[in-house]
């Protein structure tokens, strides 16, 4: 270890004085035999520099091959005229090397360390070592760990203290998503990993702690359907004496940070707040990309008493009629029938549309059911020009503006992709509607109401205290004011439906903890996987994963998840149950 | 939400001005009440301030308790001269109050809310939320938060990437500590919590990472005996293109800066570097406390050809004799019958004492086998004052110095507890003596070692590129250079006696990415609760982890590990094993 591994980093050769020796450390990334003197550049995690020899006085030059790893000693030189790449930050200079050390040899590369060729993901994950070699991923991780460092800073900054909760925590008989780890110490018992440090973090609140947060991992055992993974990072804070305006304030201090490490722009704040039923009547979906316009209108009044039957029924059962105006799309009568099954697969009736023609009138199969004064309306409410399609939903206002969400998401594109939209949502409802009409509560049960009265008496209607962060089109986060007495925490258990001793089996120890003095509280978390790769313009969460797992929830790099020892399993008092050893050996065979 | 909750921290009322109206939130520590008017305390995370009000015009003063969470309103205004408190930051003010809400109640409490009154461990950790009020965990948790912000920051000025590397990998068969996660997806195959991040790391460095760092959260199936927990997180670090120095000059940053946060004092740098042999020779042990001297003399040569066959014998047989000066131990012969004892059971064939009396004469029960010339030299190669009570022992080496070390760390006390000896251990052997006599690599086999030749050739005395950083006789945490080329890896696994099948077997993903240009590396991990431990003077590391688990690997708190229900076990493809269920029924009976 005498000899100095290097003294400088192949960028800065760019501002150092010519003449200078320089001690590089990198990887042979292309070399170029030019008949009597050999060119090859020099990657290192900095960028990459040329460097020049002789193979006559620096022995070892002919050997070199691709992804070699190599040490370098050699005078830094101006390029000569004509031969300087100014698209390079380090192009004007060349690296006259005397002397150079093969430290490692590679063997033939599975692929380019070149993002210009495309990999398969899986080879890339097989090798993800040399996945970070290339560009892309490089610069991901880079993206990352700024990220990360940015928004810590601006915590720290504002008097949050970072604590760390457990990962081996105690199941519960509701957690189909709890990953499980059994205990060798008492047999027949299991930690869970935690799919959000939420119980904890409210007891570092009632714990007087006033402003916490964490990079924390957690874990859900998802079927992987969305781009979803095993382990991911959130974000997570929380703060007593707290209220939503206070969390949303801090949330977009941290954000903005973020931001400004990974694009170098800072986003405009406050970012926009719309209310859960805003968001739902003009975009149809609860975490809108208002990047682009098309937003839904309501057309109730223009067809109310309208002839047509389509219309005209739903409006008397209660329903709306809902329609944007997907602008130019030039769609053919299939294209049409293609967004009329969509509509449907979404629960929609039906879809009618209209295409403006050059005179003004509309093209549409319904066309002759409307009256004059109706097309009008319809073509006033939803600002249609010539050559606009208008697309028309009627039924129940929730399915109605859904169905409109899924094809304004589905037609509308950003004018500027790089765009970055963040907005809150707020005054989620209390309940959701379950698949058989009944209400299910949309929360965790520990979420404040906005009036517990209207809980018990409108659940339909009922607000409570949630937000969401939502940035181009996706929700990166949510959040809630904690309900802090337990008095109130009892009357909504009550209206959830959950009987006291229920309340107790599921809870009993975190209501204990209510009731010593907790103070008002309130927090928010946000995935770093989703925001990462959205600031970064990555296509799936993987690609801001240094190991990610496969949709299938394997490695490919080390092949986990793997069948283990038969006694290591004995010692921790388990066993393959039937089913599984029967498969296993049907496997075999 | 629409009331502002506070307005001002407790402790910022020290530097507001008088006649300021503040609103506080916080917790009722103690109330007065002096006969018409009611004084309480109100404590928050920042302090504490005295609040005095007239229950005449304030309603609710009566019913105030400890520990109810209260909203105060009302004006600033100094203290009238000679209620003053001078020990207090906010002990010249006091809040009038106006307006009191009482935001939650308390139960009475299990403990007070107040360090002076000792609480057994069981209870804090059963009622954890409420040892966060308390003054010693508020500030370690502070501490550690402190901590971590400052190693990252000086980390990630030195351009450290924070990398987060995966929590749910292979599980080896050999890792018998590693705690199992079942997979759902893939049953009978599972996922292991990693013991650290080790292999990633270094596949970082093979992917051209440069300068990676991340408080890792680790895992090991302990059996509690010696203050450890199942999850602990450690600080990892690792570089490419790095050599030992490079490492130690790194990790004392992080470590200074990490002392700085806490104790506010600046460890001198460099830290002291011993090899192993040296710290052995001098203090009988690889992670000495170096805050007091008693270090180990070599006096074979004093006893050569002596005539006591206690140390002739093992001189004879090439062992040596060493000594200690324990200084004015004051012993009873009980007392040295109880070294002896110890000296025994760390594997001494006896203990030698000698008492200087004021004489300068030896009172020992072997004065008579020593002649005149061993006595004196033995008194001034221990440096040996009138009243000193001298330790020698006799046989091989490695034992001799381990149980003087023993000795010396029992009976030595530094002058100062409070002072910080930070220090390296470097140069470790690559084998260890095994119990029957054997020798076992000491560290896992990418370690570099000085030479391979005398790895194969002097195992015995071979040494390895292994490095420890050890404070006040604990060791922080350990590193090495590892191999970066797969020739020498494969010469190191044959010396180990690991065949190259066995090798691909275990490490083949690993081995085949070193394969492919791997730079020059090296790392370190040391355990931030140790560490954080220490500099918050806390006797274990259970008082600077959040939400710890028992010795036995309970939480007594949320009740964890717990049974789970049978069909969720049976939906991973696992069942309790017949000698698990029998227990279980077993105590149900």
């Amino acid at each position: 270890m005498a000899t100095q591994l290097r003294t400088h980093r192949a960028a800065e050769t760019a501002g150092t004085e010519h003449g200078t020796v320089v001690t590089l450390g990198g990887w042979v990334a292309r070399t170029r035999d030019m008949g009597g003197v050999v060119f090859f550049d020099l990657r290192d995690a900095s960028g990459k520099v040329q460097v020049v020899a002789d193979p006559d006085s620096v022995p070892g030059l002919e050997e070199l091959r691709m992804e070699y790893c190599v040490r370098v000693v050699g005078e830094l030189r101006p390029r000569p005229e004509g031969t300087q790449n100014h698209d390079l930050e380090t192009g004007l200079v060349e690296v006259h090397a005397t002397e150079l050390e093969v430290l490692s040899t590679s063997e033939t590369l599975p692929f380019m360390i070149d993002d210009r060729f495309d990999v398969d993901e899986l080879t890339r994950l097989q090798y993800r070592y040399l996945d970070f070699r290339r560009d892309g991923m490089a610069s991901n991780l880079r993206a990352r760990s700024h990220a990360t460092a940015a928004i810590r800073a601006a915590l720290v900054a504002q008097e949050f203290l970072e604590v760390e909760t457990p990962t081996l925590i105690a199941s519960t008989p509701e957690g189909a998503r709890d990953m499980l780890v059994p205990s060798r110490l008492r047999q027949g018992s299991f930690y869970a990993l935690p799919q959000s440090p939420q119980i904890f973090k409210q007891l570092l609140m009632v714990g007087g702690i006033d402003r916490y947060f964490q990079f924390a991992r957690c874990y859900r055992d998802e079927d992987f359907r969305s781009d979803r993974q095993l382990e991911f990072t959130q974000l997570d804070l929380e703060g007593a004496f707290w209220g939503e305006e206070d969390v949303r304030a801090t949330v977009e201090v941290a954000i903005v940070a973020a931001t400004q490490a990974v694009r170098d722009v800072t986003p405009a704040t406050p970012f926009p707040v719309f209310t859960w039923q805003e968001v739902m009547d003009r975009y149809g979906i609860d975490k809108p990309d208002i990047r682009f316009g098309m937003e839904l209108k309501n057309l109730s009044t223009v067809f109310d008493g309208t002839a047509f039957r389509g219309f005209g029924a739903a409006l008397e059962g209660g329903g709306v009629v809902y329609g944007i105006n997907g602008g130019a799309l030039g769609l053919s009568r299939k294209g049409f029938d293609e967004l009329t099954e969509t509509a449907k697969s979404h629960g929609a009736a039906g879809l009618v549309w209209a295409v403006v023609e050059d005179d003004g009138s509309l093209r549409s199969p319904v066309a002759k059911f409307l009256s004059d004064e109706e097309q009008a309306a319809l073509k006033s409410g939803l600002d249609a020009s010539v050559g606009d399609t208008l697309l028309v939903v009627a039924g129940p206002w929730r399915t109605t503006v859904e169905v409109l969400g899924h094809l304004r998401a589905q037609l509308g594109t950003p004018a500027d992709p790089d765009e970055l939209a963040y907005l809150w949502v707020v005054d989620f409802p209390v309940f959701e509607e379950t698949a058989d009409g009944g209400l299910a509560p949309a929360h965790h049960p520990f979420t404040q109401p906005h009036s517990l009265e209207d809980m018990k008496e409108r659940p339909a209607v009922a607000l409570s205290h949630a937000y969401d962060l939502v940035l181009n089109g996706t929700e990166l986060g949510s959040g809630s004011v904690r309900i802090h007495d337990s008095e109130t925490q009892s009357e909504v258990f009550d209206v959830l439906g959950i009987a006291p001793e229920e309340a107790e089996r599921r809870f009993g120890w975190f209501l204990q903890a209510l009731r010593f003095g907790t103070p008002p509280h309130a927090g928010f978390a946000f995935g770093m996987d989703r925001l990462v790769a959205i600031l970064v313009g990555a296509t799936s969460i993987r690609d801001v994963i240094p190991f990610p797992k496969t949709q299938r929830g394997v490695d490919p790099l080390t092949g986990s998840p793997n069948p283990v020892e038969p006694d290591q399993l004995d010692e921790l008092g388990l066993d393959l149950s039937a089913a599984t050893k029967a498969a296993l050996s049907a496997d075999d065979a």
